[in-house]
């Protein structure tokens, strides 16, 4: 079965592509277009270099608001002797901007002369008086605007190939043109394939897949500086596929056609190409992306490149950005655009094909003076990683994967101030947590949160890796929170830990209780299928010391060894019947509609090294956790108590 | 005469400005509307956080094109012992994103399946085998795309008070939205007013003045996220001011007036302020901007902010930076725009004003290690300034000014990745620096020139602030250029000196050339008024060595005194009748339709140190003048020979 695909490197892929356009005379500006110098100009690229029609000023123009006056007549002006100057011959009023007379070659501000009437009194009057009086000799040309001062006609405005800004409509005024000559959008045809794909806002059945990556990949293309048109979607039909392509080749430059890229039954992308034109490359040794697609077909009057992205939303867009911002970026004539690069240590293992570029999304905070890269869940189809990325992290070809603590190379998608301003947690969830990041996004700050559990959190503290972490480790020795385990996992650092919420902690259980339990006492039953969390959660922690108490071995419990990393993740598999109940808190189970049996309340506090506690950047996390309109959201929720909010539970 | 201004510093005027808002419940984002999930919601803030309606995935979905399969089923698989598995009842064909059987926990990718017949043997045929052969057990799960694993019902997707990217609007899709609650759109009013102001476009005469900062002003409001209105010019008229102030107040948000907004006789806007509503300011301690007005007037619902914007367009494009940003960020409920700073060396020394804060454009460049801010001009006129301006150099109030070599504080403009493109060229001017701007910058490299005179840029060179400069510095003993010069000013410095050009030098004279001037000789006739370019420069030089041949003083030569910096700018002086005539090259005077009578032929080389022209970044730079297209295009001005250009003149 010839299921695999030849990836052939990136670099490989994109020099095919290129030269492919070159022989077709379309590795170049698209096209030129006169546009009028209006606000609509911003952000076009100009496709001629742009040279001064006129200069500015014009002519000598006043600088001040005064008097214009030949400058030698000024000579010998001192304090003790004053000059006298009569209006008309030898002085004349001017604002700022007014042309200076013919005969003079400076301009006496308004506040350095006396204004005399015909009497040789000083009068209130500016702008008429009789003569005037001043008291100091002025160079010539001061205060004067000479001809040319900000441009001289000839000179060189804006080179070819520069993204308009305000300043510079500004620029091309004063140097006196009306129009100017940009480079044309490159139109860009996006055509999402896929019988089971449903527009957006559908009323979903199992197997429906909402069509958004036509969105996405249009956006991009307009941000880009293209021009995009969405295709309704395309049904799995060959001829039908063939037949859209052929229309879209018509008008535009440049076609993506999402999904049916890779080699399985249904995916006609491949050859769509190979029948309508040339394929140059199936195949890529990138990921997220590797079965991209990159081919020409026969257009109206030239061939026209074709990229069949695939289909998972993280593929798509990073397919877009590898293949298409270049592209655009020379039909534009402007530079690509690169992202800047930083070295971050990685705060986990990363594993990775050997033969590949992989991009790896992670979220970017600086802890300390450390910048940190920590890696995102690396699902093609898990788009809210992408949302959530701070940077792409590569590991290139050649590395089968990296260690914790290594250091990698991050393209980073925020500014330095914004990672400047990321509080980074890392530890156990909690739905506050995102209540907390929407509070704080009020206040300037952005919470990144990492869930790897409590005592993963702690750890990540000892190892400088994170601002704070969320921790509820119940001592099964004397009933406290979190104090022992932060002495175990963070000796000699001195912490602060405040109380966020109580919580209840219970069982999440299928709506109406079909197989009812009521207890712990009901895992080890046959027929009860449970859903565990991870190693190291709280929750777990909890959990075990109840078994152990119960005396109920974990090999008595089915599903003890499957594991989610969040509250959510056990209630979704609660909602989906890939379990019967879970261990976790009420508000997941009322987020997905479950029945909850509170079995404990626990403690969820807020772990800060001394260090952090009193930096500048935490400040408002603070001043959020007693705030009225916080607290009051949280005990929205249900299962939450708010009354600890707040409380000191340690201050070394 | 009431004619000075009471500045106030900026953070007090600032909080002025805040005050009146809140009092007036206008600090605040200003309004919500739902708009489609398109692209058009590009940039757009959510003005909502926005939480998930549904899961994503909301079934549990096959990540692979394969067999979905109870993972029980498959214990025991081995590849010597292998499980046969029957279509129906225990093997079913799915494609990538198919939903999973009810009775299946995981899925096994075709690739490692073995297709069978009903004669157990192995077929070719992928999707409708008789029974299915493997020889690897698998987890439960395995190849399943869980449901939720991107988004759970009820999460976080994205906060309020956040720009909207591409991914975002594929996850607020995926989440089960179909439209997105945004802040509306700040609408601001740009009035022009001036008698003297001409539209873009007009033919002009002696006082008229190009109406663009109109332009500036709604294309910056545009790219901060308001919508800009662009009133008509209006003449500076106190009633008919007032009635467009008015006007605009009923259905804007924000009104900028510009101009008049200083204390002359015709600047009315603080008199319209304080007539329709309440002055707050008037005079704000930073410059460029300081005549700035701040007020409230009265508008159809609530009262409405106005701002005086001082005319001059440096000051009018920064006044609505410093003053209107943070004001439409807080509209929108996006954070405001904060520039990355970082500290650099000045390179020369900077007087400025102790009660102001001052913001000086400087050109950035990295010269090896050092981080360089060049001051370019700080005329308020100067709009070219701010497009040449690779950031703000901040001298704040309390320091009247700055040595070079001293530390600042500069605000960038252009990211890091831009500046390392920035090939940093100071010395003399010539007109093939322009031309070699724009062939650089169709390979990937920005010329940021500032001309100081030959002299200048070889003491700029020795002090490590340029990769090279441009010289045609004569030596008077033996007709040689520029090498004696380099081992004075440069001792101990390895460099490689190539030529760029053979050039006439001579006087440019006023069309018709009226007074008859045909040589130095003329210069020191009485009526003849010179114009100089200033000390150090190359054709400064040049002069002196002549005039010292001919036994002619410079106390001879009216005008000698007058300087100009460049050779259009002596060409201006020419052309604007302010001399009769100037030393410079052939195109100067071409350019400003001047006679030119040649004298001398002169070599202006470029002058680089070695350990710069070794560098990548260099490296385009010695491509380009080898390139036939560039000869070409320099060769087409009058005046140059391009015979000698690439020839090494030196090379330590």
């Amino acid at each position: 079965m010839s299921v695999y695909l030849h990836d052939i490197p990136l670099s490989q892929a994109r020099a095919r592509l290129r030269e492919a356009l070159q022989d077709a005379d379309l590795w170049r500006v698209l096209g030129v277009e006169s546009i009028p110098l209006d606000e609509n100009a911003l952000g076009r690229v100009t496709a001629e270099p742009i040279w001064a029609e006129i200069s500015s000023p014009h002519y000598h123009a006043s600088a001040m608001d005064g008097f214009a006056v030949r400058a030698i007549a000024t000579n010998g002006a001192i304090p003790s002797s004053p000059v006298t100057l009569f209006i008309g011959p030898e002085a004349q009023y001017v604002d700022t901007g007014d042309p200076l007379p013919e005969w003079a070659n400076a301009v006496i501000p308004i506040e350095n002369v006396e204004s005399l009437d015909e009497k040789n009194q000083i009068v209130d009057e500016i702008r008429k008086p009789k003569s005037i009086r001043i008291r100091a000799a002025v160079p010539p040309w001061s205060h004067v605007r000479p001809l040319g001062e900000d441009i001289v006609a000839t000179q060189l405005v804006l080179p070819a190939g520069h993204a308009l800004r305000p300043v510079d409509l500004g620029a091309i005024a004063a140097s006196g043109h009306q129009t100017i000559r940009v480079a044309r959008k490159p139109k860009v045809a996006i055509l999402p394939t896929g019988t089971e794909l449903v527009p957006i806002g559908s009323k979903l059945k199992a197997g429906d897949i909402l069509e958004y990556n036509s969105l996405v990949l249009a956006s991009q293309i307009k941000q880009m500086g293209g021009e995009p048109t969405r295709f309704p979607i395309i049904k799995d039909d060959f001829d039908l596929i063939c037949e859209k392509v052929q229309e879209a080749a018509q008008t535009h430059d440049l076609i993506l056609l999402n999904a049916g890229s890779s080699a399985g039954a249904e995916d006609f992308s491949s050859k769509v190409v190979e029948k309508l034109g040339t394929l140059l490359v199936h195949g890529v040794a990138v990921r997220p992306g590797h079965p991209v697609i990159l081919g020409m077909v026969n257009g109206q009057s030239s061939i026209v490149p074709i990229i069949g992205v695939p289909g998972y939303p993280v593929s798509a867009a990073l397919t877009v950005d590898i293949f298409v911002e270049a592209l655009i970026a020379k039909w534009l004539g402007r530079p690509a655009l690169e992202l800047p690069i930083e070295t971050a240590t990685l705060t986990r293992k990363l594993v990775s094909p050997a033969g590949d570029d992989d991009y790896v999304r992670v979220a970017v905070g600086k802890v300390g003076d450390k910048l940190l890269a920590a890696p995102l869940s690396r699902g093609a189809g898990v788009i809210t990683s992408l949302v959530q990325a701070d940077g792409l992290a590569l590991i290139p070809s050649g590395v089968q994967g990296m260690e914790a603590g290594e250091s990698v190379k991050v393209h980073l998608y925020r500014s330095k101030a914004q990672i400047d301003k990321t509080i980074f947690c890392i530890g156990s969830h909690d739905l506050t947590l995102d209540l907390l990041a929407q509070f704080l996004a009020e206040h300037d700050r952005r919470l990144a949160s990492a869930n790897v559990g409590s005592q993963g959190g702690l750890v990540a503290l000892r190892r400088g890796e994170a601002h704070l972490a969320g921790s509820h480790l119940l001592d099964p020795n004397d009933g406290s929170y979190n104090i022992s385990y932060i002495r175990q996992y963070m000796p000699n650092m001195s912490v602060k830990v405040i109380a966020l919420v109580g919580r209840d902690q219970g069982l999440m259980i299928k709506k109406g209780n079909p197989k009812g339990i009521k207890s712990l006492g009901d895992l080890s039953r046959p027929e009860v299928q449970f859903v565990n969390r991870q190693r190291g959660a709280g929750t777990r922690v909890l959990l075990d010391y109840h078994l152990d108490l119960m005396k109920l071995s974990f090999e008595s419990i089915a599903g003890y060894a499957s594991e989610e990393y969040t509250h959510l993740g056990v209630a979704a598999a609660v909602a989906s019947d890939r379990a019967d109940c879970g261990l976790g808190i009420a508000a997941a189970a009322q987020a997905l509609d479950l029945d909850f049996v509170p079995l404990f309340q626990e403690r969820y506090d807020l772990v800060i090294p001394n260090e952090h506690a009193q930096s500048k950047l935490l400040a408002p996390l603070f001043d959020l956790i007693m705030e009225p309109a916080f607290r009051n959201s949280v005990s929205k929720l249900t299962g939450y108590d708010v009354s600890v909010m707040g409380r000191i539970i340690l201050e070394d």
